[in-house]
């Protein structure tokens, strides 16, 4: 196995890209990394971003956090993989064009598997074997409209040390919400391979990992790409790879803490128009949006019960199936309220 | 060839699917359509939408517009195809997914062709002939933001009286800019067959047709669906298909007329940030936007000439050859004005 960060020398900045697969076009395929190793000592931390590849924010942010970093103000190792599945942000799509599959449901892959899980293989025992803390960055998917939030999963009663430590990370990163899994009990939350998830496997070797979502999926938006740069150093800081000298401001923390969170999904088709976004709550029985079809018919979408509105809608186009929302069910919020 | 308009009766509003072919899973492929007879005599106004199955703010419009129309208060035919592309539609892209063709550029289309041909065929034998006026909402690509606007297309001397009517009814739809384009010259400013578009074919049959653009693609734009909406509404008051108590408030005529236009395009690969956005003047030399590549290098993008911009890309991601701005180089402005 590729010993890539070992590699690099006390002080130095390293940037290359690790070739993961050919292309027939005659093009390699290849994950480009920075990784920057302090002079001092200290612990490693690997931002991964776009993973999924429509996903926009988190890279945006992490080439700006690149910039601002340097070696010899560092105590440890930083490893930034902006983009970690190329062909699928080429595609500007979620997953990898040529195998169809979520690359976030591949870990910890497999080197003489489909391509996807030859690019989870490297990404893993490349860059993760060498992490002791890894935050993959995400934002909803392109369809979809919400603020920045961060999600953390229990696993296992014996890695709860490690997973405390991951909400707490997630607590200073901050956001409009924050979103804590019990999947211990639950593993058919969303559909797919759960257990394949970066940040799942990654627990399971004894990592502190957790994921942010920072936005809306496919686009560039400047305040959630800022968040997500304050948010970075804010960790770097804690973790004391930086000084606290370069401490940003503090984030606003999670006001409120999501522990079961389902979708509301579309019986009829045609244009969606919204009565509320992401970010409100609502009572049950509030009309959250209505399907008006080609013949000018329209169907009413309301809430099934009290909720908070993680994510809403951003395509309007709806057919049977597809998901208005997503909707938090059961939270704490920060005065000690509860649902 | 159906006459599905004229067989509508005086005073009677009809909504029906026109069946333009079969799909391998059992549906059958149909342009949903809404025709309103008004119980006096006057023209025949067809309003189109979705040609290209990604541009909805006009669609949603259409929708709206029909639920006010009354065939007692119309002098004439108001007929509504709201999503005119319903495969490209389904599939939320712009061409058909069947044959990869832009249908605005199937016209008049071919009864044996290929899908696209053949609802080119229906829409301009079926809707189109029984039209004296045709306008054809769009929006810009679903990677591209822009403010709402109109086109004109000049294309024979022996047509100029209908061209200049066309122009009349464009400044009264209204919108923050108008393209008025000589096609008798230069059939090459945007790549493909040109001579296809609905409007071009359409005032080669003696009608007056011209485009209205409606923001940004892909997305609901509440602003620009309500813009539309007036600007229909006061369409078929000046052509007196409604009474003018219907009369909405007036638009802020386009202040700018476009000669001219050319596109940039991307040279290198990377993420997009953006200096100036659609409905900027910029000077010679101004930065318009940088590309950042996944090892942090920047390109600048700086306006060759005194320009307007048009359109700028809404997706982050680029590749060599994407367009990055639509840019007005030749203009009239409402004073007089003139680059």
């Amino acid at each position: 196995m590729s010993r890539l960060v070992e590699q690099v020398p006390p002080g130095k900045a390293v940037k290359g890209a690790l070739v993961v697969g050919q292309r027939a076009g005659g093009e390699e395929i290849s994950i480009i990394y920075h990784i920057l190793r302090g002079l001092n000592p200290g612990p490693t931390v690997w931002f991964n971003g776009a993973i999924h590849g429509d996903e926009l924010n988190g890279p945006i942010a992490l080439l700006q956090l690149s910039q601002k970093l340097q070696p010899e103000q560092i105590s440890g190792t930083i490893i930034l993989t902006p983009v970690s599945n190329p062909l699928a942000f080429a595609a500007r799509q979620k997953n990898t064009p040529h195998d169809l599959l979520d690359l976030d449901q591949q870990f910890p892959g497999d080197p003489e598997g489909t391509l996807s899980q030859r690019i989870a293989y490297q990404l893993f025992h490349v860059f993760g074997t060498a992490a002791d803390y890894i935050v993959d960055s995400h934002t909803v998917g392109h369809d979809y409209f919400g603020q920045p939030y961060t999600v953390t999963k229990k696993i296992r009663q014996d890695l709860q040390p490690a997973f405390e430590q991951a909400q707490k990370l997630a607590e200073i990163f901050g956001g409009a919400f924050h979103c804590s899994l019990d999947f211990s009990e639950n593993l058919n939350e969303v559909p797919g391979n759960v257990y394949g998830f970066l940040d799942v496997q990654a627990q399971l070797q004894g990592k502190v990992a957790f994921m942010v979502e920072l936005g809306a999926g496919g686009i560039h938006q400047p305040d959630a790409v800022r968040f997500a740069l304050e948010g970075y150093q804010r960790l770097l800081v804690d973790l004391k790879l930086l000084s606290s000298k370069k401490n940003p401001p503090a984030s606003k923390l999670p006001a409120i803490s999501i522990k079961k969170r389902y979708y509301l999904y579309a019986n009829t088709a045609g244009f969606l128009t919204f009565s509320v976004q992401a970010g409100d709550f609502v009572k049950k029985g509030t009309l959250l949006a209505e399907v008006t079809d080609l013949y000018g018919q329209k169907t009413a979408y309301r809430a099934m019960h009290d909720a908070f509105v993680l994510i809403n809608r951003n395509n309007a186009v709806v057919e049977t199936g597809d998901r208005l929302f997503f909707l938090g069910e059961s939270w704490n919020d920060a005065n000690g309220g509860k649902k």
